[in-house]
């Protein structure tokens, strides 16, 4: 438990941080998200580069300013997303049992970097640790990270420990080149080494080493849960316990009460977001699936001493009636709610801290 | 210029009434809606039949319960939506050159009512003057609107006044049912005849007599704004001055005007808020277009001195950007703006009133 401090802010940890893709939470605008008390909010390098640009970004005073948050700012170096293209992500590889292929918008990979087909105007663009963190220079979030290599899930020893150190020699670029003009951001390393805990150790070793300001769990972090788990039991050992750790994408709760019991101190996920828009709210008794029949008729909140501005007024019944009835603000109105969630349910992990209980 | 009083609060007139069809305005919170100040929003009873349906409403304490709003609501009869239905809107029918027929939801017109099909689950619902205004006794808004038949643009001579009659015994029937069980609610007549003057003032005489608490324009007025002005020239003469005049579905700032002059108190329009979500910003300058590329760097609000919680933070260069990303949150701030420039616009023409510069 502990507090990272920002030049935008303090985030209190364990923190859940809000993905906001295009420097937006989808269906919100800053004033909502401010009220819910969002500290973190993740914005996406690669989509932000493609739409609207960085020089643009930076032309309008940086991405705060562009985009009017006050609150602290975190980018990522758009290697997940360009990768994912080239793979596809573990779900889909593993549905596709390994077998899927670059979709043919990933152009080159070289020791430089990746080159690869905007998916807005057919361009090419490369993406290199050098060119990702002058991105990320001129966007100004708070955090950025370095560029690093995704490898898939399915792959040989030799092939994971080439990457490995490919990653290494990318993310010292990118740290190098950070420092070169710090601009008040930190710069959190991502662990890689898939679910091998000989490169796990290596990669928190190496990296740990480094001058980053903090650590993410990044790569694949295994194709279940157990997994995942058993690889944050060592892989957050080596690495300095003053600096804050990040865990990359993971946001079901099974998962987060775990991940803070091994020493994570925040999480980004789109899933809260994305569950709300499919109507399934979060409350401390279980999801609630506001499009169910069950709720036509339940003139109360989704949970009753919620404090967020939906339960403040709107009922399951009028919720499942706009969801029914396809209205936009059925999309806001549930995403309010899951991170209020979200928040409250971080704040009771700091007090189950607090308390021993966790 | 004048005050409208409901149970649930006072409209300035002349005033700009927001449409939220199903008991919300597309992309916008209760809470949002509140804030932007509109004091009357429009639902309309056809699609609340279909759904939640009148009878969960009831259940859950009427609309202005179910949905969360505390301030005046105003219904229509369903007929506007079923007769579109039948015989398509001026719009369609022009193009079509009045040879747009029934889609088939329309099964019969008696001088009972209508018989439709749910476009939601294919089942058969009759509409009459009676079972409207129960259906708006159940959702319990404010202000309601007798059952009324909306005829073709391109009609004879003969039709128009066989319609106009049975419009006229529509309408009293409505009378009678909401005068047997008022519930505090107000009637508002709808005046018909086309774009025939001998029909209209014969309308505006016969309905005028009558115990309706106001008045509303409605039917077909007219190919263009030429017509309708014309139209409107006459119409009003033989109501009582006292009783407040709506005019049915327009919603553009040079009909307002000429309207206003003409003696209408307020208008229903959803052209604001599709406007917004199709990326075009009201302005006192005139329209913005959010999508065009030179908004790209224009780190200015959409308008200067605008009170909006758009206006108040977030850009046009943010907007362009929002609109390029297909991000949700567009929607909602471009709503947000345009409904806060009706409100703003109103109050203008309120204070144009007082000076006598209408």
């Amino acid at each position: 438990m502990g507090r990272i401090h920002t030049p935008h802010g303090t985030i209190e940890t364990p923190g859940f941080v809000a993905v906001g893709t295009n420097g937006t939470i989808k269906s919100l605008s800053h004033h909502e998200v401010d009220k819910i008390g969002v500290e973190l909010m993740f914005c996406n390098t690669y989509h932000l580069i493609l739409q609207p640009g960085p020089d643009i970004v930076e032309l309008g005073g940086g991405l705060h300013s562009f985009i009017g948050r006050k609150m602290p700012l975190i980018t990522d170096s758009g290697g997940f997303q360009v990768f994912s293209l080239a793979y596809g992500g573990v779900a889909s590889e593993l549905k596709s049992k390994g077998t899927k292929k670059n979709d043919g918008s990933v152009l080159k990979i070289t020791e430089d970097g990746v080159l690869f087909r905007s998916y807005r105007d057919g361009s090419p663009v490369l993406l290199t640790p050098e060119t990702s963190v002058l991105a990320q220079k001129k966007l100004g979030a708070d955090i950025i990270i370095p560029f690093d290599e995704l490898p898939p899930y399915h792959i040989s020893h030799e092939s994971l420990n080439v990457s490995l150190e490919r990653t290494h020699r990318w993310e010292k670029r990118s740290l190098d080149a950070h420092l070169a003009n710090p601009k008040g951001q930190a710069m959190y390393a991502v662990i890689h080494g898939g679910i091998n805990k000989e490169f796990r150790l290596k990669s928190a070793s190496y990296l740990g080493a480094l001058p980053f300001d903090g650590y993410s769990v990044g790569g694949s972090v295994g194709k279940d849960k157990g997994e995942m788990f058993h690889l944050l039991s060592y892989t957050l050992e080596p690495l300095d316990p003053q600096k804050p750790r990040h865990l990359l994408g993971i946001g079901d709760l099974e998962s987060l009460s775990t991940s803070i019991s091994y020493g994570i101190d925040t999480f980004d996920s789109s899933y809260p977001t994305k569950a709300a828009r499919h109507g399934m709210a979060f409350t401390f008794k279980g999801n609630v699936n506001l499009t169910k029949g069950e709720n036509k008729t339940a003139f109360r909140p989704i949970e009753e001493d919620c404090p967020c501005s939906t339960c403040q007024g709107t009922t399951l019944a009028f919720l499942h009636h706009l969801f029914k009835a396809k209205e936009l603000s059925a999309l806001s109105l549930a995403t309010i709610h899951n991170l209020t969630f979200m928040i409250r349910r971080m704040r009771r992990y700091r007090e189950q801290i607090l308390n021993n209980e966790l």
